[in-house]
């Protein structure tokens, strides 16, 4: 469960500024998830568009989260976390789990839940939701690393929302 | 360097089938990058779309790559690759290096490339290209996992190529 990766030497050869990292980041057009939680009555969540499919078999994700942000601490609690990729319908959502002012018991005011197998909350009506259950937490600089193998999966043929140097975004086809 | 990450039992609880969750990773939509290595003369890049970033300081992306494919032999070999996001107008190399019966020779005749720090190729015009040293390449189910931090990295205000359920799109502003 507990895997240690080093952190190299950043000096050899330097690493790029982090502005520069970020900027570049930015202009990366991004699916925007919220990753969920749910420890006894506690449930939390956060906007993330730092996730992706790790392997197919076991169907596993990997997302990255700050070290800082409270679901971090459930996710470690309760070894599972869902991840819901949203439609272009739910940017309020979006906007309303990136809030950090907003008390973590007012998040999941806004939207339907439900949720399948680990308790984690998933979001009705989002592109697709991955039930996740926790099999590596990786420490990594600011981040962490997780590795969720996916235990129930749903999904449906809507738009996604996306995400780019600030904004929400949608898609077109080409 | 080397990790070994252990592979989950599946059976507690066991885990979402496949092509479930093929199904829903293809109803998101995907930045689309074309990841690329060099070792002496040869080269060679396959397009991805399961790439994030892992961490800001260090700047660390992370890649997962089929095991299988012959630009993991040149990743481990080199300890570097790039990974370039491709712009929409860029969309038939996103097809070239997709197609596998090309010969590795041919893959990169087509765009206009150049190197930054490590060698690796780097895809001019791109939206955002990073250059990477290999930190940790870690062994996962079918994929491997690679963790590079970004020693180099050009990015600049053009559209992205994104990829949805098998077909290459545009974005739009909300």
């Amino acid at each position: 469960m507990t895997n240690k990766l080093t952190i190299p030497d950043t000096d050899n050869p330097p690493s790029a500024g982090v502005e520069d990292y970020k900027l570049a980041m930015r202009r990366v057009v991004s699916p925007v998830a919220v990753v969920t939680s749910a420890n006894g009555s506690r449930q939390n969540g956060l906007t993330a568009i730092t996730i992706c499919s790790a392997a197919t078999e076991p169907p596993t994700m990997v997302v990255s989260i700050n070290r800082a942000e409270d679901t971090l601490q459930l996710i470690n609690q309760s070894k599972s976390f869902a991840v819901n990729f949203l439609s272009e319908e739910q940017s309020d959502i979006a906007r309303a789990f990136s809030a950090r002012e907003i008390g973590e018991e007012n998040h999941l005011q806004i939207g339907s839940w439900t949720s399948l197998t680990t308790g984690a909350p998933v979001l009705r009506d989002a592109v697709s939701s991955f039930d996740c259950v926790l099999e590596h937490s990786i420490p990594y600089g600011t981040h962490q690393l997780l590795l969720g193998r996916t235990v129930a999966v749903v999904s449906q043929e809507v738009s996604a929302l996306l995400y780019r140097d600030g904004f929400f975004r949608r898609i077109t086809s080409e």
